[in-house]
């Protein structure tokens, strides 16, 4: 029969499409991955509206069982629901290869990502270069090859979205010596923690990509009823309150006056807004 | 009450979402905007999923009746919805600055754009560097500003979505001289033509942008049954079968092994794919 890739959007159950409900319903088992974004309902609730149980599918299920995963699918259907877009992560390749490889036909059903939908914000989409993921910095490991990449965009005035880490089900160094497998609770990096990153690197690479004082846009829960966006200097962002997960930035490049009027809209403070916007009036 | 800006995907009426068609259900006004995008079915199959009669609105309404379009909507709900996802165009946004002047709260509600959709075709979305936008060339006006960022993008190893000309109600310069209402055939640019404009602007600025044999891949009505990616060198795509609209074409850039070998799978020829693909190893 058939896998579908079902995207399910950004907030909670409800977000899923109609025909990915009904592709869903079809399916004898259904499995969700859980580990590179989440939404802001447990299990429960999709499994109440979709009408099926929902199997978790954390990394390691995903990367060593996709046989499993696909199993008799040449007979049933079975879903693979991601939060977001079908194609957001490239995580989910493997499987799609590999239901391929046993010629199971694989049907995406397309939703909504942070990729699109950051467009609230006010910075148009066609204006993003290159999107980067910044990961928590740890003692001995701090990954900065983002830098580069902003560097570039913001050489030719584009804006820059930058994904926040998540670590889901991580093991301590010594659980993970010692065989354990005791899971760390989850982490999700806020807009506070990447932007004390960003001035961090920019410290110590001293490339003047961006300043404190660059404007960038944080958001927070986009599509949720609670959703936060605040704009303001990278200075002013440390201290912003976004509340709970999942949270995103955008480090604005020039703004068309019409960007610049609707991020305004969301600044902590319109007059330091103003004074670093780089805007252009046309 | 509420003005509900609803994306409804990329296909058919179904895939609005489950929260869209709650929302939409309670509306007492319907509006479609149907000049920068489409989909593939009718409007009545819209609105016997709706159950609600759904007006057209084209530029001229949208642009000069705002207040019409928000008529009561501080005691009645109104929906307007959009193809794709609400941010994916400028031209809502006088909308939304018109509503919230009258108080009126607005309501996005999220859904797939071919801005995310277009991850199906193997080039990882944050891969790409700013999209651009072709037009139809006239015999007087052949706009290429594009140009220069497929330069910027391709400098940097970037793909770059190249989003297709729609002509809708357009008048001809004689009916609209005239004064007469009358309009001609919606037109909806093909992955050909865009790829022939692509090269005759090339022969016109001579910068080695890119070449004839430069890899790219036209996508045609995604998130359909039908479907169709087919990936070549420009001049391979000038007679490349896509079929019906909407056609949109991502000029590659710099692909990772693991994009190219999912490119692959569409290519024309994967021999000519090989020997003219930039592919990284790592």
């Amino acid at each position: 029969m058939v896998l579908y890739v079902i995207g399910l959007g950004l907030a909670d159950e409800k977000d899923i499409t109609v025909k990915g409900l009904e592709a869903v319903k079809t399916c004898e088992r259904v499995y969700l991955e859980a580990y590179t974004s989440i939404l802001t309902v447990p299990k429960e609730r999709l499994e109440a509206l979709y009408e099926r149980p929902v199997v978790i599918a954390d990394r390691e299920m995903v990367e060593s069982e996709a046989d499993e995963i696909l199993r008799d699918a040449d007979k049933i259907n079975v879903a693979f629901l991601v939060v977001g877009d079908p194609f957001g992560a490239t995580t989910h390749t493997d499987l799609v290869m590999r239901a391929k490889e046993l010629s199971i036909p694989v049907i995406p059903i397309h939703n909504a990502s942070i990729m699109n939908a950051v467009g609230c914000c006010g910075l148009q989409l066609y204006n993003y270069g290159q999107t980067i993921s910044i990961v928590f910095f740890t003692d001995s490991w701090r990954p900065d090859s983002f830098y580069d990449k902003i560097k570039q965009n913001r050489a030719i005035g584009l804006h820059t979205l930058c994904l926040l880490d998540i670590k889901v089900k991580e093991q301590s160094i010594e659980n993970m010596a010692r065989g354990r497998k005791i899971y760390e609770p989850p982490r999700y990096m806020t807009v506070n923690q990447a932007v004390e990153q960003l001035i961090d690197i920019e410290e110590t690479r001293q490339e003047g990509v961006y300043t404190k004082d660059t404007i960038a846009v944080g958001l927070a829960r986009v599509g949720c009823p609670d959703q936060t966006i605040i704009a303001g200097t990278l200075e002013e962002l440390v201290t912003a309150d976004f509340g709970g997960p999942l949270h995103s930035l955008v480090i604005a490049g020039h703004m068309h006056f019409l960007e610049a009027d609707l991020v305004r809209t969301y600044a902590v403070n319109p007059e330091t807004f103003n004074r670093h916007a780089v805007i252009l009036d046309h």
